[in-house]
């Protein structure tokens, strides 16, 4: 490497290093530019390349203009913070820069990520089976959806579909990936049922029970339930071991999606959440949600061994995948990607940084968090608690005048929040219309301080709007 | 960030340039290790985590036991290589980590990466349309098909398939990513139609209009040709201004698969290479692949401006994508991912750097590379030169006794190269069996010098295998 280029990557990081120190103590989350700003701000291609010291400049200016997602305000979305120790890995991982393809490709990863598998199979108490990472929680819901599809009839894979009588069943609360899904797998969005949820969005497993006979009778296949461990708005975890038993009557495939809901997996107090998880056919879990490792650390598990490679391999890849001493390891065959990257890395370096116990700890901190949230906006009149479960805290605050509309209220204050960059929560609206914030948890850089600012900031705001 | 943290990052940056530093010198690309030894090398999950100072030691122990692809002599898969700009911009994205769903939480990066799509799609011509980045060329692929169903009807999202009378085509010689995409969305392989190629991997448009209008007849429904640019093994450029000719009688989508073959848009010389790719309805382009950006940079992209919201859209996402002054400007909705990365940085700094002019230079490189190996090995008698195209060197290097068996031959030179770990290259084979070293072109660092060194080992390798 040249100097300059030693000089240049030098200054990167330094204003990288820079930019982590100041963000938990930076007063802005986000600093909004119109789009209209910002095509102006960033240059256009051109033929002949820039200095480093212009590049340098021009990363600074993506910095500034960027969402903070590491500061601890940053309560906006399923993820967030840093760890030292998580970024180090998904630095190492960009520089190795291997494809999680073959053993002699990249033969320490392959050995650490099939160990990280075994631990988390370990912990959902599956005795055998496998798993690979995917590229989000999304694609760990449509290769369970593979992998229903191929345990009913592994023909499918070679003939297509000869009829549209596959169904598949999700809560209403589930995410849109099942949708997705649906679409992508040829089974069609219309063949996957909501199954009616309750209150604390939980599906109701009478009324799945009720819908697959009903289906059963007119002549449906149904082969996959799509259970959620950690709803997306509401933090719902659905009743496993009920849904469980339903699907081993009827021969369904049992998907449990804890991508958000996953993070219970490494509590003590909370372990009850994820009761059941062991029943589940296939897993998908998102350790970049609640553990703190960047985009993406996706995991989907199963314990069906096997099942991967005939859900997802693909004919004429003899050119990447040779037989050779260690072919046994090659990870791609399990995979629907032929590139992969390197994402367990920022997970194993977290995880041996902070032992099993350390993330423990962390997770059980967010919890804290949660509860603190809740009990604060439980005992302020001025807000107006809907829902609490997880790291999920879903409430309003109140317009003074009480006859006020709640909704348009809700969004006001949220825009003006954004607008103002001092802090960042999302929003959420409910089936019967209700409108309200969302507040989650996922930030490990989060502390009770900045909970108490953050209800402070939504008040004032909310007062200001309130007067405008 | 607290001085242990910094002096930890510090102290990780510095491993990491000197890695770089010394890649460029270092006698070796790879060190074998079985994955006996490794499981034992690498620690297991602890209760308790471990100190900074440990944790960087275990760190150095993965760079030792990694391929490095980086270097020089790694010629073994299409990527390699290191660009500094490149990595700066991985490395800020990872940091940044924002997921490229919503204007809102990642501004800049939004239109950053829309203008690297539409800068792409005026490189191919396309007067109109859209793109969204993938998770690889694999994922491409797999959208071209999504489209071209959603092409052909719009109600499959909804209803699934009513019959499996689909078809799809690709050569024989097309990426395998094609087969997996058919099995994923339910057309079934035995669907995909491979047509036959010619002795230098180029489909024949003759065989594809023959079998079109046999399958026509037959009651099938062709809704696709997936054309390559630039296939794996060969680096064959299929003629797609005939093939267009043929889908617009046909009424078929066109997918190119110019994920490896996509690097000749950044010539001058070369680029009679990709004629015709305007033709297409959609391109499938790896940035990763002769860019030198880290895994993953891919891109989708189609004339078709409209396609990939209906092709990807899934209900149920109004908690993420609300209505809000800058929400045409959400990503999100074109992708089948739900959280994703910002892959677009490590492209943009490495465009920014050097300039459209500066890329074109490079590739150009590659190109020089690959024709000198060429002539190398043809004026060489010890070896044999199988085909050469593009960026790939097919060729043998001959045993002593001429009666030997040249594909065990290859195999046990290829066997000791990797064991030996001084350059990496990879082998494959020809559908008449034939077995031969595929030497491909896509990493910056590569000189000639290194291309006269890594024939030098070959032979050196091939003399001592010999004897044995």
């Amino acid at each position: 490497m040249s100097d300059s280029k030693e000089k240049f990557l030098s200054d990167v990081f330094l204003t990288l290093r820079e930019y982590i120190s100041e963000s938990s103590t930076s007063e802005l989350v986000t600093k909004v530019s119109r789009p209209e700003k910002l095509k102006q701000l960033i240059p256009e291609i051109a033929p002949e390349g820039v200095s480093d010291e212009k590049l340098l400049s021009e990363l600074r200016d993506i910095l500034e203009h960027s969402v903070s997602t590491i500061h601890p305000l940053f309560v906006n979305q399923l993820f967030g913070g840093l760890d030292e120790a998580a970024w180090a890995g998904e630095v190492l991982s960009s520089l190795l820069n291997p494809t999680m393809a073959t053993f002699e490709i990249a033969p320490a990863i392959t050995v650490i990520e099939k160990r990280v598998v075994t631990e988390l199979l370990d912990r959902m108490g599956f005795e055998r089976g496998e798993g690979i990472m995917v590229t989000g929680g999304s694609n760990s819901n449509l290769l369970a959806m593979l992998c229903a599809r191929t345990e009913y009839s592994p023909n499918i894979r070679l003939t297509g579909f000869g009829h549209n009588r596959f169904r598949v069943y999700a809560s209403a609360e589930a995410h849109y990936s099942f949708d997705k899904a649906a679409n992508i797998t040829g089974i069609g969005t219309q063949n996957l049922v909501q199954v009616p949820a309750n209150e604390r969005g939980e599906m109701i497993p009478e009324e799945l029970e009720r819908i697959l006979s009903a289906d059963l009778k007119e002549g449906y296949v149904p082969i996959m339930v799509g259970a959620t461990f950690g709803t997306t708005v509401m933090g719902a975890f659905d009743p496993v071991p009920k849904i469980a038993r339903i699907c081993e009557r009827y021969k369904v495939w049992l998907h449990v999606d804890a991508a958000w809901g996953g993070g219970a997996l490494f509590t003590n107090k909370h372990r009850h959440l994820v009761k059941g998880i062991q029943l589940a056919d296939s897993v998908a879990f998102d350790a970049h949600k609640t553990m703190g490792t960047p985009l993406i650390t996706s995991f989907f598990l199963t314990k069906h061994a096997g099942i991967l490679r005939n859900a997802n391999r693909g004919g004429g890849s003899e050119y990447l995948f040779h037989e050779y001493d260690n072919s046994d390891w090659d990870t791609g065959t399990y995979s629907l990607q032929c590139g992969r990257r390197a994402d367990v890395l920022k997970f194993w370096l977290l995880w041996r940084a902070h032992g099993t116990q350390g993330l423990i700890r962390r997770t059980e901190h967010l919890f804290d968090l949660a509860q603190y949230a809740t009990q604060e906006i439980s005992t302020n009149p001025r807000f107006k608690l809907i829902h609490s479960n997880y790291l999920n805290v879903c409430f309003q605050v109140q317009p003074r005048d009480p006859l006020g509309d709640i909704n348009s209220f809700t969004l006001k204050v949220r825009k003006a929040l954004v607008r103002e960059g001092r802090a960042m929560v999302n929003y959420a609206q409910r089936a019967d219309g209700t409108i309200f914030f969302r507040l989650v948890f996922p930030n490990h850089r989060t502390e009770k301080v900045h909970v108490a600012q953050l209800l402070r900031i939504i008040l004032e705001t909310a007062d200001r709007v309130d007067i405008v």
